[in-house]
């Protein structure tokens, strides 16, 4: 398949699971909870972690005609918690549209996201038993636990490389490997599957969210619905700017740090300097090969599966992070 | 037993189980996320849940060694409930001590919230399986289902006696009804000793709210450690003056209704007013009577188990749950 039948045929069967979540969401009786919780859900979203189930579940034979209902738990999970990103941050736009907090305010948004929260770790419960709930309740802890790393950090202008990691495991690595590793423990895949699986949807995520942070500077606005620079003038310290400030000479290390503890009026306006001094340290082409080490690595967890055809969505959605603009 | 031999072992499992959740809580990595779950458990409460479910499940013998793990679950659902309702009302004070979100903030008290939630379905998923986490998944969608409900009722100045037992069912009675039932369930009870429980709970729940309206209007600041009429001060419609309403003449209904609609001080200023209407169509004594006769209620739901003497904790709760003053 070329990259053009592989988003088709994912396209498709995100349609599939949207119409299991329609289904399932059928049993949210106060209309008020169901119209944010609709807006949550299918106000756009890529759908990659209940894919990622379905993909998992599919590499070792056909998979149970419930995968879908577990993995709808992973968006739900997933939803859940930027209902409630979004509330802490105050943030006003999502993918282009009004964020649920500022349509409907912070009451109803976080009950909402609770009762999502709940919905998916009790479906989790019953379509996939203990071992969906072990993995969903350390992915959650993690997520957790991550956020308080980064308001930690947020303290801090300068945060490590390994500080960025640790970050990132628990933000959006975790709930990826565990949609992956749940998806194939439902189809009895064993230990050592499994543990492919966790190294696959790892990684994956990781990279994932170093193409991000990538297209937070070098992406077109156009098609990421974002400013360019919106993370430099948050001073938000991503992958691009810690590997710069890694190699950079005092001068242009002092030029950086500078501007991060200056206000983001400043970092706003200096922009172009921050890109131009990220760029001759190759803050950008680093980020860059890490994110394809951290695939290629993902993708090499796979090599248990022999040649199954069934390992060709996953190396391809490998190959479409690395590629995607937006 | 009499009244001060059951609360004192009630305090002394109580005790039990305060130190299997410091055990259990070890895990939390952040150091300020500890402390805000510590401070969300450990300010006060009473161990309701916690207790009844080790209650339930003795009630057909010596319960599992894990039972106290199933049952600080319980404990745990009611604290993240606690955390993002005093989020979602800007409260200050919870117990006379300080909120949790008055010290720390709204942000990490949402993700505190989130974190005990998750980290309650893993345990309960863990120790009591799928019908542990059936009806956890149950409760949960009841609880916020119902905050909804009560949204919805905060912009009508009077609710109906249905509308505002609908409420209860979801806020305060599903968890309760949950957390006995998953204890007999537990300790394998049958499907009529679970049903039986769960009558109980219910009728617990429900009672016991209606003993906190009550208190609300008659109880004594020094020992609840909240002012008197608080309710009726913010606009709550609580049982004792919907029982009112529906019996006052036209006269005193409309001055309780013009009330309703007036300012909070205005409200304040005229709770002796209001007091002595409730207290002259009864209110007071009416809801006092619906609470004994669910609690009779409650009781008789555990004839099923004869004269077993394990039966007396819980009997003597619901006796507990009608003379308490704070």
């Amino acid at each position: 398949m070329n990259n053009a039948e592989l988003l088709a045929s994912f396209k498709e069967q995100a349609a599939r699971i949207d119409a299991v979540m329609e289904a399932d969401l059928a049993i949210v009786q106060s209309p008020l909870l169901a119209r944010i919780i609709r807006h949550a859900i299918f106000q756009g979203g890529k759908r990659i972690r209940p894919l990622l189930t379905v993909l998992a579940a599919s590499l070792v034979g056909p998979p149970p005609a419930d995968t879908p209902r577990l993995a709808i738990a992973f968006e739900y999970l997933h939803a859940a918690s930027l209902l409630h990103d979004d509330v802490i941050d105050h943030a006003d736009l999502r993918r282009g549209a009004k964020t649920a907090n500022t349509i409907w305010g912070m009451e109803p948004v976080i009950l909402a996201g609770d009762y999502l929260h709940a919905h998916a770790m009790a479906l989790a419960s019953e379509v996939g038993g203990p071992t969906a709930m072990a993995l969903i309740g350390r992915a959650t802890a993690a997520m957790v636990e991550s956020e308080f790393l980064q308001m930690h950090n947020a303290s801090e202008s300068i945060i490590s490389e390994e500080n960025y990691f640790s970050v990132l495991m628990g933000k959006t690595a975790a709930l990826i490997a565990a949609a992956c590793e749940a998806g194939i423990g439902h189809n009895q895949g064993t230990a050592g599957q499994r543990a492919a699986l966790r190294t696959y949807g790892t990684n994956l995520g990781l990279a994932f969210q170093i193409v991000d942070d990538l297209l937070d500077y070098l992406g077109d606005p156009a098609k990421t619905g974002k400013a360019v620079g919106n993370d430099f003038q948050e001073g938000k310290m991503t992958l691009p700017l810690i590997k710069t400030l890694e190699r950079a000479n005092t001068a242009d290390r002092e030029t950086l740090i500078g501007l991060l503890k200056a206000t983001p009026r400043e970092r706003a306006e200096q922009l172009p300097l921050a890109h131009s001094i990220m760029e001759k340290h190759q803050g950008f082409s680093l980020a860059r090969t890490q994110a394809e080490s951290l695939l290629a690595e993902a993708q090499a967890g796979l090599a248990v599966f022999g040649e199954a055809p069934a390992r060709e969505p996953l190396t391809g959605l490998a190959r479409y992070v690395l590629s995607r603009d937006k």
